[in-house]
């Protein structure tokens, strides 16, 4: 343990804690600061250094998710991602789960919802896109854009969307009964930072693509989304699916934070390597042979 | 360019070409050495090094692939990998697939078909996991299966698999035509390589999980299972989706492979980032007010 290298600093970064980021430790959303970096001392680079090294061990713990998942453990995960556009849900996807094996990973974004997806009962395209057995689902935007955006301009009548809460606790808790890990996530971005990330879409062709000029309309029903979302959190923070709120103006926290998120739903899942259901030594004799 | 590096050699590592992998080129899957590095001269350490630098590469196309399919183009990519069991299927998805951004792709392994899928058509369970526009999708094992552990052994009578061939072919021609470049790639390892990996499987209680005793009994099929592969390189192997061999028991040379032909795939889509749908300029301007 060279602990020469922190004679510097007293304070070593950190291990950024699950329950460093509850609503009911961070209060409401209009009282957070969308800069603070919550559990974490370090710079930006001890952030990036720290991210590598918790990367591996991210993806150590996902091997064995997956290793179950293949011996018979229906156990899985479901990361539920939700945060206003540029909020970095998609940098997430690629930051953090880009440091696991693809195969155990599953990915799904819910944009505008399709004609025939209208036709079904809201909860329909997500059930379709829940993770398999020994993976880790990633969901860029969720059945909470059905009381958020959905909320805000009024998409249907409020008796319905008022009703989904609990439509959505029912079904998260019937998610975790049948053995998914809900990690649900807000990443929480200052409506200055929006305006920086959509500017450098603008400026560079390359990025054109990304944007969307209903993301500068929309920044006009700031405040009512900053509702709903309190709302959101208010109304489906459940013990068995809990919400975390992720300061994201400094991405690299964000990622840092939701790695760690991920890692604190997979520790406590014991995971471990599966026993052999065949005689090893038997079978290295059978394979000599063949 | 430091050259001085390469004074020991003169050959570099070069590129590996398509052409280089077709059939046509290589011969009769009992000719190949599958020790070869057809195309690349470079030690493993050389191939290594290429792997990250073509890695960017084919982020760098992947991310032009996806910010089409967010802009309206309709394009996809399917890479479909067939091999015998521990021909190294699963380390490609993780180690090529795993340098590109997850956003980016969808994965599918087909294992033993469910009774659900038993009830379709062979191609009902593949054409639910086929890639969305911009999407590169990876198949680990695929419809050929239906030609392959079906033919050996006896799955179904042998009018009807032979018909699949041509089914097969039709299916892909539909594919191509709707937009999706289809690479095939088959990871062609000796019987003594399996062996080798196999027992690897049993010599680590943390790889016990991909092994099933199953895989042993399979080898005793290995000549039926090289004719259904031969059988399935010359029926499907078409202008429009044409076939890949790889030498694999070097695992490090068939990544490399397989890098190269997807980034050959992406290459011939002629990729560009889209043009913008809106006026900057205006935009820019809406955005400071906001």
């Amino acid at each position: 343990m060279s602990k020469t290298k922190d004679l510097g600093s007293s304070k070593k970064p950190d291990r950024i804690r699950s329950s460093t980021l509850r609503p009911e430790t961070l209060g409401r959303l209009d009282t957070i600061d969308t800069r603070a970096k919550p559990g974490f001392d370090g710079s930006k680079s001890d952030g990036a250094k720290l991210l590598t090294k918790r990367g591996e061990r991210l993806a150590g713990l996902q091997e064995l998710l997956y290793a179950g998942g293949r011996s018979g453990d229906t156990r899985s995960v479901l990361l539920v991602l939700q945060g206003m556009d540029t909020s970095g849900k998609g940098g997430i996807v690629r930051h953090v789960m880009g440091m696991v094996d693809p195969q155990g990973v599953s990915h799904a974004s819910f944009g505008k919802p399709t004609d025939e997806e209208l036709e079904h009962d809201f909860l329909w395209r997500i059930k379709k896109k829940l993770p398999d057995p020994g993976q880790i689902g990633v969901f860029d935007r969720s059945h909470y854009e059905d009381v958020l955006v959905v909320r805000v301009h009024d998409l249907v009548p409020m008796p319905v969307w008022q009703k989904r809460y609990e439509e959505i606790n029912a079904f998260e808790r019937e998610l975790v009964d049948a053995g998914t890990t809900v990690v649900k996530a807000m990443l929480h971005i200052s409506p200055d930072a929006q305006r920086e990330r959509l500017a450098k879409r603008l400026d560079r062709p390359d990025k054109y693509w990304k944007f969307n000029p209903a993301d500068i309309d929309e920044r006009a029903y700031w405040s009512g989304y900053q509702e709903a979302y309190q709302a959101m959190l208010e109304e489906t923070d459940t013990d068995v699916a809990p919400w975390h709120v992720v300061p994201a103006d400094r991405k690299w926290y964000a990622r840092l934070a939701i790695t760690e998120l991920v890692i604190d739903a997979l520790e406590a899942m014991d995971l471990g390597w599966p026993d052999p259901d065949f005689d090893v030594e038997h079978e290295k004799k059978r394979l000599a042979e063949s």
